[in-house]
């Protein structure tokens, strides 16, 4: 497996296809085609083999796919065969829910702190969490070995935000700030701005 | 301009400039560059070009963009020079967040009611929205001709509730549920799915 050549839009259907067959796991199916699971994900058959294939031969002419395996085979590729902590900061409605939020499970994530710059907020609790003061942020994460962050914050503090990530060592920064962030090519960033998702769908609509 | 014509991953991209300009418009700014306009994004001066020429000839050769001319020429591309209503099913802490996000302002979008189908929260405020019961998005959702959803419901129960807003209707979803939905062709679906985005940067952490 050569991390360098396989195109990002590929690595960007894999956690699709692996929710789709975990979901598949827990209604107890256990074995499936690539023609069922793309009509689960709405990818063509062949688009999902072509995929798949990238990283190994997983299924059987004839028999497909064993869901388990498949399963075991995508979290390896996609490093979430361990749990990975996470720190939020910002800790606002999304903050919050995001704390709260049960779809980590069984996904390779564990969120473990959670900050806010807020001295009224500082020392509240978000379910089993204290919320910690932004400026420990740095020392904390870099103390704990933190690699993966999510940032709800404003988008005039997301720049400062990402910097003090990047300074404790983070190398993965979900970003929910609206405002795009400059970062070392080391460190990556993934955006989740509804607006923008909108936006993408108004094209098409009349 | 040729909707047809037109890539998706450049309609995907023209959301992030238009973001980008209106900061940029926000913090008093008049002009910019692709170049400029690049650096604030994270995409090439190039790449911008090649985007923006795809719906005509905004730029001008050494003066660059005027931003309020971009502004406009995008919110008219992506639908945006008016307000879309917007329904959001699941009122949980995912849906309570997205009610009362202030990130839609000047974006283009107005949440304006919100479901459940727990009777406990029926009635109940989020904001200034009173949770109607899911029992009737349907009726609700077509007499107020509303064409865009978001959906902050269990996976379990997130293809019935996408029926439903079909059948009401709707034209674009934007699904917070972690399972992809089938949906007919005429209408877009958008995915937002934190466990999903951090999947794809862990494949590339060690």
């Amino acid at each position: 497996m050569n991390a360098d050549k396989i195109p990002d839009i590929i690595i960007g259907r894999l956690p699709v296809y692996l929710r789709a067959l975990q979901r598949m796991a827990e209604n107890g199916v256990k074995t499936t085609s690539s023609q069922e699971l793309g009509e689960h994900v709405g990818i063509s058959a062949a688009q999902i083999r072509k995929d798949i294939s990238q990283f190994g031969e997983f299924g059987k002419q004839g028999t497909g796919y064993s869901i388990s395996f498949l399963i075991d085979k995508l979290r390896e590729i996609l490093n979430v065969n361990r749990m990975w902590d996470v720190a939020i900061v910002g800790a606002g409605d999304m903050g919050h829910a995001l704390a709260r939020y049960q779809g980590f499970t069984n996904r390779g994530f564990r969120v473990v702190m959670i900050f806010d710059n807020d001295p009224a907020k500082v020392g509240l609790k978000v379910g089993e969490y204290t919320i910690e003061d932004t400026a420990k942020l740095v020392d904390r994460i870099r103390t704990s070995k933190i690699k993966m962050a999510m940032m709800t914050v404003p988008a005039s503090t997301a720049q400062a935000v990402a910097d003090k990530l990047v300074q404790a060592g983070v190398k993965a920064i979900l970003n929910y700030a609206p405002i795009s962030i400059n970062v070392p090519e080391s460190v990556h960033v993934q955006y989740i701005d509804p607006s923008t998702h909108l936006q993408r769908m108004t094209y098409y609509l009349d």
